[in-house]
């Protein structure tokens, strides 16, 4: 048990100045935008608690939660004793029901991350994927960013959304209609690391074709830088 | 009397430190911008001062009015005595006449914010409305941001076509054509989040616009996201 | 002589703090751009020096020279002694010269400053003045600002182009065609506040213009926002 | 032996510190983006390792490698002994193959930067050379900003573009086609300057042709503005 909690106060540092990196890049203003972490081996997330500026938060501020969404308190997993989790007075993000159903659905990802960080939220406004024209998005997305349907907060929706487009594709980013991006991630710092990158994108893309069409490339070419920076290269 | 002046303290510290939040998101430059807050249960407010820099800006330096905009001193509210009201040897701000008329005309609001943020000023210069195409735009606004009437400083202009936009829309911020946008709020606190909110939408719906129509949102489910934001979800 | 010396050393420390404006608001990279005062009384102006990085500014680094640019050594105003200027072993902005022509041309003028401010010089690239569409246009440059003609470095064109062009205009601000802008002020504070206000109007003006045309403003409505601004209000 | 190792450890600090001018002008995001100088008077280099975040960046961390990308150790140069180097247990960066072509092939070539910044990229994705519309364009690259060729990384192949694109042209930067731009220098610090130029004339000429043509400047004052900036002026 105490290793666990071990793990989770380590979570709670990492997720908490992951966040720190999401203001650094610009990709969230006020509250909006959150990070979590599966908690390795256990049916069990660490997340960002809602409506807490990102100045204040601190690791004490995490919340830990089943993968259903629900703070966990008393009961000890796999005996019969009670512990102390503990979590804050305050409830885990509003998107956690979507960052707890992609943990039960793709059990390879570690972080989740969603922002409505600026150009990746305008492509997702006109429902429009981001089509791979830079070799940084060849090295990183293995082709275009896709768009995932419309869905309302309050069900399992939102995740049903970002598991099916993100299971056929090579990217680790998704563009929720009207929303915003949700990334995944092998851990949290990942993730985060998704989330930069396809805001970097969705920016340059963007700008590259306010005056005419950038060249496509190759997608074999595409294949080869992917295949090259997630293997090859290390990654 | 002694709990007014220290409540009108604690406002001052409050609406000193708010400032740094419209620099921190890039709302204003130079003086331009500026926060008010409602002495709850008096005819009074506190507003920053006109022409001092926002990295000088102490607690102060807050200018505490009546809902004409003329600064207190000497009288005591409601007793024959007479009181120091800390006020500075400034001006209030230039906008305080506008803030006064939405407090004396808007008795739920205890905030006011005003800031000429690049993003929604460029759509109150095409007098043009924000359209609800972002779920985080139904979530805040519960529809379109709506433009007021041109009208010149110096009357109760501004402040009338403040309140008479505001009165017939969800909406907390109000874009006045040709000038700037106006919010409001419970305090003072969440007349800033929605200027913030403001220029963030007006930012990324212009982007998203830039490269074609943004897909529409649907009224009812405009209409599900802003009553959930503002009821079930607590805020 | 120790007075003029005096406001000498209050000049260099005040040019130097105004330069971390031009950084402050994004105006100026590397080391392009630069400040300007005239020494009251005196055919002199405190500038800054060529090749030096703004974060290595300090106030010893900024050049007394006379109205033609030449760094002041040795000979005493007035007398037959010599002085030390405390001038530094650098040569003045490249500017200089253009700083100066204005100073001789415009009397009431106290401080210049130039950039290569983005926005501002996108409109001097396409030689095309900021039209009027905002009310804090009105208050600060009373009508459009305007371009001035294409002049290279090297002799008094550059410097003629600036007061030509202001001297018939309310602007105290210039978009030297394909160049940037130059503004003034009756200080060097008031230069550097309209080199600040340039680039916020002309960025806001054309995010304006990127979707439709800004509504324009009644001329007489312009007037009457400057002179309240210039007059009435006390700047 | 130990002034060769002397210049290294300086090149170590020169070279570690130019990445904050990287992150300071918002060229970079995450890791990508390097600065690598050349060890004058050997075939060496000392450029930044991969997968190191820029905050976390020490001169320690710089590796020291041939003009073929081999992290140096154990052998002397000239001698038959053997050295501490001090490389860190980490990879020299994924572009150090290009760097090296350049060094090699450039003899005057002292410094090399390569970024993702975000204007000069969205250029390159269109395969579109800069137009010289700025007289600040003028000074620092005489001409437009050329595009290379489309080119993998893992050969010669992006290092011959570059190469080749400069050899014919007055500018130190190449905007490799989807990919982004490399630049050159006498030292480290003047391709980090070349970088920061590139990226403002990129973002500059783009936000002007949104709104129509930017004026052109006539050839021959180009070069007249070169010449002067490059010869006449001292840099």
């Amino acid at each position: 048990m105490s290793a666990l909690l071990e793990t989770i106060a380590q979570l709670r540092a990492e997720v908490c100045a992951l966040h720190a990196e999401l203001t650094r890049y610009g990709l969230v203003v006020w509250t909006a935008g959150n990070v979590s972490a599966r908690v390795p081996g256990h049916d069990l997330m660490v997340i960002k608690p809602s409506g807490v500026s990102y100045g204040d938060l601190t690791p004490g501020h995490m919340v830990v939660t089943d993968l259903y969404g629900t703070p966990v308190s008393g009961a000890n997993i796999g005996s019969g004793g009670t512990v102390d989790w503990g979590n804050p007075p305050l409830s885990p993000s509003s998107d956690t029901a979507a960052h707890g159903y992609v943990y039960r659905n793709m059990p390879d990802v570690g972080g989740v991350v969603h922002t409505h960080s600026t150009y990746a939220t305008a492509w997702a406004a006109r429902g429009e994927a981001i089509p791979c024209v830079l070799t940084m998005m060849g090295d990183e997305f293995g082709g275009p960013i896709p768009v995932g349907p419309f869905a309302l907060i309050g069900d399992d929706s939102i995740g049903q959304g970002i598991v099916e487009t993100l299971m056929n594709s090579t990217s680790p980013a998704v563009l929720m209609q009207n929303h915003g991006p949700f990334t995944i991630g092998k851990d949290a710092r990942s993730a985060v690391k998704a989330a930069v990158m396809c805001e970097e994108v969705a920016r340059t893309v963007h700008i590259s074709r306010q005056l005419g069409e950038p060249v496509p490339i190759d997608p074999a070419q595409i294949d080869s830088l992917f295949d090259r920076y997630q293997n090859v290269y290390g990654r």
